[in-house]
């Protein structure tokens, strides 16, 4: 199949651009990739990640910017696609150690300037809002944003031009031919891009890769709001979706209106959004609809509708709090009709259940069909942006290895050649030229945790210890033993967390006690003055006597204070 | 509507018989119910359940059986529907406590006899081997096995025969109209219960009450599994499914052997159960098929099917450790196809796709789709159920509040009154008579953790210790005090574990350290002797400077060491 691109490059040196992927490729979220030709460097999106279930006590995860710090003196920008936190939400911590000006639509730059505030940071930050179509030159990039469709207003796919031709970055995206806010995905330019300039290499979104077909329209699930709301006129109606899905906010808020209800807003990160969508003019309030949350039990249930935070299950968001009747406010009762509008996120499944069998048994109604669509493409949607790109490179990003695998085998139906289809890895270095595509190396790459004010403090090793004290408990052995003589002054004494209720474990503990002590006496008599060793001895011996007595294998800390 | 059974009730006084399910009604698992007339006390299953996210270090739990402990003299027997091990599982742990004849079908005993053997406690326990149609005798009791079908062979519905009705317990089940083991249930002999005497109360199993339509046959499933080893017949095929999924064992093993397949098995609980099924008949190798693990290696990969455990991503399971490259004799490699025979069990699902991932990253292909079918009924087969049984009560079980709740719905659809369904929860007393029914009280009732050999000696507080360490680490701060003088000897030394990285955090530990020694000066030099006020104002400096330098709370534990 003749390939118009080939004519187009077949007249230039071949040119090396470098895709060096910071984050986003093995797990949802932290999605950072730098863009590097010649001197210069650009970053897409800069991201954080929710922590695993493996990561108790972590509040999100950065990715690792040492390549950026490295090379900051040749960075000439910070591109984002929209404003979701796995694309943004790093950057207060990234302009800390990397200042570069940022570049983006007008609501994903006002998110990022309202977390920029909070981090006290606004001043130090060079912030450039673009609109749709918008070219911005920096160094030996050019970078111009496309409208695509998501699930928040306003996002963005981006050429990358550089003299070794045109990277398309789709970002986050689906093809919404109805989009609630906002219009189409800009496809007529995509094409354009395609045919006229040729497309080097395709960065597209291989989240919803597994998934055949096209994913709905945004307008489906107005068809179902519509239907709860007369089904249930006479039921107060609460609604749980995500806060950053502010499509979906947008049309809550309308199909509530269109039935006679007020609407009021519940969950801090909800309130923030909806605040700073809605003074940009992308989230509109019919009149009189908005009422605040201290004023919601003045209305009559049929009156009332409640957006808010926790369709995920999540323990400390608004809705679990209102489901385990802990809220200030709200609470559940049959006369409610409560609303999922979000599928769980992987690993949240059992979560989600929970809190609906909770709402379910204080005699609500719940529902959660057909309540929610994807805001990513589906293999049909992938393949149309193939088509219109007719890209010579395929770089499935964003998503799970098999899903990067479903796009690479898409990419491979829409006759990208196979060896031009590239699954490559955080922290590789791919050099793409029209002449061919490699990765060339290795930049410092992976998560940093993020737990209160500590920032890469939590590494594997506290990670694993946490995990033990967690599946174990521990034991703590105390004593203190004077140095000159070796003799024990005081202890053992024995203390333990999340091991066995001490009260009702009297002879267990008492048992474990005297394991340690002889073992301490022995060494001490023994003369042994290395305190190492001593501490060895009463470990191994306090150890195996709590497995022969229990099998477990609690942290054993011993500690020895020495009395001069 | 007339009812048939009115007529047969109303020739006889209201007699009253009890209903005390012990757990399977908050959670999956731990499926345990009481019956109880007059003097007599019979015990339906006797199963454990598996932790959840929210318990680590816990191997499994048990039902609280005090209720048994203070009745033990009036139970007439254990009756088993099936051998899963959330019906089974808690038996020799319960047998130490209260003993009793114990009643199953062939397979479901030496399943039991496996488990008590290891214990060894085969010599203390009355095992009796029924076969469907039987009718046991216990005190007013009589037990009648009716043939079901579910994932495993011999599974029953229990007819409870009493003066007060018959109460007709489905177990898990399904209806299957073409089984791979065994024949379709015995809707015949239900339907002439129902007919001829009535039934009381119906207790069925909700686990798929949500769930539309029918669930498939078995034979479903051995149509994929044809079309895999006809697709794959180059490749080795590793499949996953339940120990405990004995027909679909047998399945897979007809299939693999039809298409030329040696069979080999791995992972220690289905080499168990398949041999005791084996022994027993329920399943059938075809010669030559089955051969030893340690041969694997001999044999071309178009030759061999692997069948193993870890389908829901365990940790320590077959699967995972053949994925993760740490298995002795299997390694995953592009030659390969994986076929997961299963759906994740909720709250598995991000460990299954992580799995996955890992599995295609080595080369693999990964067949998860129409590979499964569930062992439990939908919502057309539980209307089969109630349309054949026609019960006065509907009492769902085995599932979730939402599951149940949804059960009852149905009932209500095929005309059983809306005040004779009862939605109960573990522990209720629920009395029922033809007359009416009511929950007249409450028995002790919940979870009983097992971690290693101690049996409930973790409870909550245990437990909350468990995740705050998990979440914020541990630190120690552990001094010496002469009794005499007030004077601090030794100390204090911090000790932290799950917190910071100590090598990397010098200034921060010392920091604390240092709040920890002022506070302990300061209390020594106002002479204070109360140890535990000491403590109490080190914990609070020591845990005031961490949270205003890190934002953390770890627990801290100041030890005080007295020397006289």
């Amino acid at each position: 199949m003749p390939r118009a691109k080939k004519n187009i490059y077949d007249n230039v040196t071949p040119r090396i651009v470098k895709v060096i992927p910071l984050g986003g490729l093995e797990q949802i979220g932290m999605n950072m990739t730098v863009f590097e030709y010649g001197q210069s460097l650009i970053v897409v999106d800069c991201g954080l990640a929710f922590p695993g279930d493996n990561m108790p006590g972590i509040d999100f995860v950065l990715p690792d910017i040492t390549y950026l710090k490295e090379n900051q003196d040749r960075i000439k920008g910070f591109f984002f696609t929209h404003g979701h936190e796995d694309h943004i939400g790093a950057v207060p911590y990234v302009l800390k150690e990397v200042n570069a000006p940022l570049y983006g639509t007008r609501l994903t730059m006002a998110l990022i300037e309202s977390k920029l505030e909070e981090h006290e940071m606004k001043d130090i930050a060079e912030i450039h809002v673009v609109k749709f179509g918008d070219c911005i030159e920096a160094g030996d990039f050019s970078v111009e944003f496309i409208r695509i469709n998501h699930s928040i207003p306003d996002a963005c796919a981006l050429a990358l031009r550089s003299p070794a031709g045109t990277i398309l970055h789709t970002g986050d995206f689906k093809v919404d031919f109805s989009p609630i806010v906002g219009e189409t995905a800009d496809l007529q330019r995509l094409a354009e891009i395609g045919r006229e300039e040729g497309v080097l290499a395709l960065l597209s979104d291989s989240t919803n890769a597994l998934r055949p077909g096209y994913t709905p329209s945004e307008q489906m699930v107005r068809e179902t709001f519509d239907s709860i709301f007369s089904t249930y006129k006479e039921n107060r109606i609460l609604v749980a979706t995500f806060a950053s899905n502010l499509n979906r906010v947008q049309l809550v808020i309308d199909s509530a209106a269109k039935f006679g209800r007020k609407v009021a807003i519940e969950g801090r990160s909800m309130v923030n959004a909806i605040e700073i969508a809605r003074n940009l003019g992308y989230i509109r309030f019919p009149e009189n609809v908005l009422v605040d949350i201290e004023t919601v039990n003045n209305y009559p249930d049929s009156e009332m509708c409640i957006l808010m935070t926790g369709s995920q299950g999540e323990a400390m968001a608004a809705l679990s709090r209102v489901a385990n009747g802990q809220h200030r406010k709200i609470s559940i009762s049959p006369s409610d009709t409560v609303v999922f509008s979000s599928s769980p996120i992987p690993g949240n499944e059992k979560a989600v259940s929970d809190l609906i069998n909770e709402i379910a048994k204080r005699g609500a109604q719940v529902q959660n069909k057909a309540t929610h669509v994807s805001g990513h493409a589906c293999e049909e949607e992938l393949k149309l942006i193939y088509a219109l790109t007719n890209p010579l490179y395929a770089v499935p990003v964003h998503g799970e290895f098999r899903h990067r695998q479903a796009n690479a085998k898409i990419a491979e139906t829409m006759s990208v050649q196979k060896d031009h289809i590239i699954l490559i890895n955080s922290g590789d270095i791919l050099e793409l030229s029209k002449d061919g595509a490699a990765v060339t190396g290795e930049v410092p790459h992976g998560g940093v945790m993020v737990d209160g004010l500590g920032i890469g403090d939590v590494g594997n090793i506290v990670l694993r210890d946490r995990q033990n004290l967690a599946e174990e408990g521990i034991i703590i052995v105390a004593m203190a033993v004077q140095r000159s003589t070796g003799q024990l002054l005081s202890g053992p004494e024995l203390i333990s967390r999340g091991f066995v209720y001490v009260r009702e474990s009297v002879d267990l503990m008492e048992g474990a006690r005297k394991a340690a002590e002889e073992a301490a006496e022995r060494c001490l008599g023994m003369k042994m003055t290395d305190w190492g060793r001593i501490k060895t001895e009463v470990r191994e011996a306090l150890g195996s006597y709590v497995w022969r007595t229990v099998q477990r294998n609690p942290v054993i800390i011993p500690i020895i204070l020495e009395v001069s």
